[in-house]
C-alpha cells in the first residue's frame, strides 16, 4: 500500500466562463467539482495505475463530506481522512473557454486544533507502518506546525518506509533537514529553498540540505534528477498543448510508483515525465490520457545531467 | 406570514482577496458563506423588520443541506424549501480588498424535473392560502418553464393575495401579463422589457402591460414608482458610500412589508429607500445598519413624479 498524506484536502471546483472580467458579473457555463489537494490528486494516479493507496489528512464539515462521498467512488483508494471540526477548503478554478487559461482562488483551509493533529500523528504512525511509501504533498492548513512534514518524515524513516515530499516554503525548509527520499520542487520552489536560479547547481545544494534525491520540474522542460546513483534530465519529446493542472501531482505519483516498483532512477524518470505529459494532453484536468502516457513512454528522452 | 419564492435558491460565497488578477493563482484571506438566491435574501430583511417569513424555492445536494442549515439559524424566518434531486447552485462573489470592487460568478443552478416542479406548485398553493403577500424573486432554474412566474401569480390572485415579483428578461415579460401587484424592475431590466430608456415612460409603459405598480430601482438615484395611486420620485438624502450588494433585495422587503402593514405608497417607498441606502452602508454585504435605517427614514425625500 501507498499511504498519500494530503493535510489541506480541498474540494476542487472548475468553472468555464467564455472570459473572466474584473468586476462583471459571469454565468458559470459548466461547473465540475472533485476531491483536490495534491496528496489527493496524486492517490488518483497511482490507484489508476493499478497501485493500491490509502489516503490520508483531514476532513471537515459540509464541504469535507463531498469530499469523502467524491473520494469513496474513485476504484483503488482508501478513504483514511480523519474527521475533523472546521470545514475543509474549496478552491475554485475558473477557465477561459477561448483562451483556455485559469484563475485560481484558494481558499486557506480549516483551523486544526492540537488535539486534531496529535490524532493525526497517532493515526499515521499506524498507516506508515503498513505502506511501501509515503507521499507527503501540498500546504500546511492554519493550526499545523511548521514542522509537520518533518515529524512526518522522521516518523517514516524510523519505519524505514521510503519518503516523497511535495511542498514549499517553511515547511519545505523545515522539511528538507529531517531528510526525505524525494523532494519535488518546481523551479520557483528550488530557487525559493536554495537561493539559486540555476537549476543543476540548486539540485545539487538541495541534496546537501538534506533531501537523498532531488527532482526539479521545470515545466515543458521536463524534469532534472540529483540523485544518490546520479543526475539525469529527462524530456517529453516535444512542447505539448495542453493543460498543466495536476502534471506535478503526475510527476509525483510517477516517482512514487516507480520507486515501489523498484526501477532504477531512469526508469522513475520516464514514467514521471511521460505521467505528466499525458496529464497535460488530457481533455479532462488533472486526469492522464492512458494511450498517450503508454506511447510517450517510448519517446521520453533521459540524458545524463 | 409572508411568503418568498427562491426557485433558484444559491450558497453565497465571499471571497475577499487583495487583488483579483485573470490567470493567477490567488489565496482568499476571508471567505464568508449564507443562504443566498434574492428570494431568500427578501426573507432575511423581511425577518428582520418583525415580519413571519416562510421561505420557500428549491434546496438539493450538499450545498443545498447547508443552504438549509444556514436558513434554519435565521430568527423568523420558517424553511419552506422543496428537496430535489439536483444540488442548488453556488455563487462566488470576489471582493478586492483595495477598491472594494466585486467580480461574480454564478453557477447555473440544478435541473428541475417535471415532477419536482408540480410538487412545488402543489404546495405554493397551499402557503399562499396562509399568507398576506408573496415575493417571487430571482432567475428559474434549469427546467421550470419560462412562464412559472406568471402561473404562480395566478395562483395567488386568485387567493387574492398580493404579490411582488422581482425578475428579469422572459420570465418578467410572461409574468407581467399576469398582472402581479408589483414589480421591482431595475433600470436594465425595465428597459428590457418595455425597450424604452427613459424611466418615467418606461414605467408607465410596465403598467400598461400589466403590472399594477411599477417601482424602478435607480441606483443612487432611488425609486421611480408608478402606481395606481400616483406617480413618486424617492430619493435617499446622498450618495452614499458602501457595497451595493443586497439593495435591490432590501427595496423588495421594505415595499412588501409596508405593503402589508397597510401604509400608503409615499411611505412604502420611505422605507425601501431608507433600507436599500442602510443596506449599502452596512459592513457586511446584504445586511443592513440598523441604526442608519431610523436615521436615514426621516431623510429619504419622496416627490410627484
Amino acid at each position: 500500500m501507498i499511504l498519500t498524506v494530503t493535510l489541506n484536502a480541498a474540494l476542487d471546483l472548475t468553472y468555464h466562463v467564455p472570459a473572466l472580467r474584473p468586476h462583471a458579473t459571469h454565468r458559470v457555463t459548466d461547473v465540475a467539482q472533485r476531491p483536490g489537494g495534491k496528496g489527493l490528486n496524486v492517490a488518483r494516479v497511482l490507484a489508476a495505475l493499478g497501485h493500491e493507496v490509502t489516503a490520508t489528512g483531514f476532513a471537515g464539515g459540509a464541504t469535507g463530506a463531498v469530499v469523502r462521498q467524491l473520494l469513496g467512488a474513485v476504484p483503488g483508494v482508501t478513504d483514511g481522512l480523519l474527521p475533523v471540526s472546521g470545514p475543509t477548503r474549496r478552491t475554485v478554478a475558473v477557465v477561459d473557454a477561448l483562451s483556455g487559461d485559469t484563475t485560481q482562488l484558494n481558499e486557506p483551509g480549516p483551523l486544526i486544533t492540537p488535539a486534531e493533529w496529535s490524532a493525526f500523528q497517532e493515526a499515521y504512525e499506524g498507516l506508515v507502518a503498513d505502506a511501501d511509501a509515503v507521499a507527503l504533498c501540498g500546504s500546511l492548513p492554519p493550526g499545523v506546525p511548521v514542522g509537520a512534514y518533518a515529524a512526518l518524515i522522521r516518523s517514516a524513516r524510523a519505519a524505514a518506509v521510503p519518503v516523497l515530499l511535495d511542498t514549499s516554503g517553511e515547511p519545505l525548509r523545515r522539511a528538507v533537514a529531517a531528510r526525505p527520499d524525494v523532494i519535488k520542487p518546481n523551479a520557483a520552489e528550488l530557487a525559493e529553498l536554495t537561493g539559486s536560479h540555476e537549476p543543476l547547481k540548486a539540485t545539487q545544494d538541495a541534496r546537501r540540505r538534506g533531501a537523498q534525491a532531488v527532482v526539479a520540474s521545470l515545466g515543458p522542460q521536463g524534469l532534472l534528477a540529483a540523485t544518490p546513483e546520479g543526475r539525469w534530465h529527462a524530456t517529453p519529446p516535444a512542447r505539448l498543448p495542453g493543460n498543466p493542472t495536476g502534471a506535478g501531482d503526475a510527476v509525483s505519483a510517477g516517482l512514487l510508483s516507480a520507486l515501489v516498483e523498484d526501477l532504477p532512477w531512469p526508469a522513475r524518470l520516464t514514467r514521471a515525465v511521460a505521467l505528466s505529459a499525458a496529464t497535460v494532453l488530457s481533455p479532462t484536468a488533472g486526469d492522464f490520457d492512458r494511450a498517450a502516457y503508454e506511447e510517450l513512454l517510448a519517446r521520453v528522452s533521459v540524458t545524463a545531467a
